[in-house]
């Protein structure tokens, strides 16, 4: 079985969910209950493992974890990885499907652990870019959504960076934009910002122009659901008007995510598939905001009127234009182009620090 | 007394706010109960003459009413009106108040109508320009916050142009950004939309920039609190962001008040003092949303870790050249610049289709 936290109960408690079949984490995905890009990555990787275990069909498993949310491509990374390696050992093994069961629960482990580590990555080179972009310290930055802990093996992507600036001593203020509809600034960052005893104040997603307008932003720090061959990133709905907010103001827009979130498959930004995400996530709050703990039979509360239709895209996509730089596990890539990605996804790991330097300095 | 439609209980209920003295219209300014630039004057107004009818202090009672909140302007215009013309009432009758306290109510009564006029000619000439801006109809317009019947003695500001528009046959669809963090677009304007029929669709103000991204926005249209002299606009937080996104896609940025809201006095947009308001309003919804009625005694709903601090401007300040133009019931003004408000302040209302042409083919 799988025990996932889940964040849909954050921040007023902290339950656990116990997936013992695919479906069960296929719901779980789709709730939301465990989200983020990373996390998705290693969701779907012990998901696929979990029905090698169960002897369910792997490949069927497979299928409905890849699927189960369109836009981050650490889903159906994570699902596919393992995927391959179940296979691969069924092969070898002949019928022995202990066997290509233990195997899948390695490469799981195996994703889990690159995370933690590729995360640590992410954390260094994104506190040594802000040092040259923003030299002097002290910085106040301006985050979106959540991405920290609670979706990473590590200490996360964007908000990984934050908490190294705040242990360096370099943090002086987090912006923390609430990030509606669900609210995962509100509820999830300010909960790690809160727990590291991080400087940080909330705001509506509508006040972040008045932050770059009074100059109190240095640097906005985003994670990534998927990276086209061209560089547009997107992220979570809100990111791209804080990009064209950044740029009207001459701020860094720096994004953060491991160099699997990069797809190379999806050739442009306008092929990103967006999730279109259901009207009463904002037309409604949860019923588990009320009840803290209740049973959610009931309908949320209305905050329009009965029968408001709602437009609501999970994602958005950044035209790498407007992105300052991206901050990988293999180094940082600035100017953001079809040819600075391509480099970045055909160095060895061994390669970083001269892709980072030598992109850098271009 | 003073009866008036308590807008922090809308849509859910229309509830009867009544004030029988100064301390409860401050009150319910400060709440919002009462809300909206138009409106906010024409409370005023009638605060003043409440107070002039009861027999309390009026100079007293203007001085609480017109700092009840700092940035619209339209309040103090009416508090001040209606003190003036109690004032020279007295100055006339001696010490006849009660003649005095009439003619403070037929001021108030005054003002009232003349928002109303004003209204309509907001309304014809913003669909007018809108017919100019954007040839060809079947409009798709967004707007922020509330602007509509809720806040005027008419038919609006911005919401006010929009019914013009959909009376005309005109309105393909009204995109209505939620208005975080007090919901007033998805509370009041979606409610507004739903009377009229409109075709129209609430979005997390996050979502504003996919819109813009998919070319589905051909005008913003929204109302001001404050106009400064140089044409710099204060209206609801969330408001310039939108300016910065329409300008990047190059869609028309309009702003709809009377030429009340012009404030000669205030030079620049950075003198206009931007209202802070409570951090709860972002890290917790009201109760009045959970009960839909109940007693108002409890805390609200958290949507934030408890103890979160947060950044809470109710406005901020677009800047003249990021709006296309200023629609008045004097006319319209494009480009927006000191020079053309100065004109348009000293432009008679018989001027009134010379002014606007004349700027209009500048």
């Amino acid at each position: 079985m799988l025990v996932l936290l889940d964040q849909t109960r954050l921040p007023a408690e902290e339950v656990e969910l116990v997936c013992t079949d695919v479906p069960a984490l296929v719901a779980a995905i789709q709730s939301l209950a465990v989200r983020g890009a990373p996390l998705l990555g290693i969701a779907g990787a012990y998901g696929v493992a979990l029905a090698a275990a169960r002897g369910f069909d792997v490949a069927d498993a497979a299928e409905q974890l890849a699927h189960a949310r369109p836009t981050a491509v650490n889903l159906a990374y994570g699902v596919r990885r393992v995927e391959e390696a179940y296979k691969a050992a069924m092969a070898r093994s002949g019928n022995g499907s202990q066997r290509a069961a233990a195997q899948a629960l390695a490469e799981a482990r195996a994703l889990h652990r690159e995370d933690a580590e590729a995360s640590a990555r992410l954390s260094e080179y994104g506190n040594e870019l802000l040092g040259e972009l923003v030299p002097g310290g002290g910085l106040r930055l301006l985050t979106h959504c959540n991405t920290g802990v609670l979706v990473s093996g590590g200490q996360g992507t964007a908000l990984g960076v934050v908490r190294a600036v705040h242990q360096a001593g370099e943090l002086r203020k987090l912006w923390v934009d609430e990030t509606r509809p669900l609210l995962q600034g509100a509820r999830l960052t300010a909960y790690e910002a809160a727990r590291e005893g991080m400087p940080y104040s909330v705001l509506s997603d509508n006040a972040a122009g008045s932050l770059f307008a009074e100059g109190e932003v240095d640097a906005v720090l985003v994670g990534a659901d998927r990276i086209a061959a061209d560089g547009a990133v997107a992220n979570k709905v809100g990111t791209y008007p804080l990009a064209v907010l950044a740029r009207h103001h001459e701020v860094p827009f720096v994004v953060v995510a491991p160099v699997t979130t990069v797809d190379l498959t999806t050739e442009r930004g306008s092929d990103i598939e967006v999730e279109q995400r259901p009207g009463h996530e904002v037309t409604e709050i949860p019923p588990v905001h009320r009840t803290g703990g209740g049973p959610e039979t009931g309908g949320g509360i209305p905050l329009a009127p009965v029968g408001a239709q709602a437009y609501n895209p999970a994602f958005d996509v950044t035209p790498p234009d407007l992105v300052t730089a991206i901050v990988t596990d293999r180094g940082v890539i600035s100017p953001v182009t079809a040819d600075t990605v391509a480099e970045l996804c055909s160095t060895s790991r061994k390669g970083t620090s001269r892709t980072r330097n030598g992109m850098m300095n271009a």
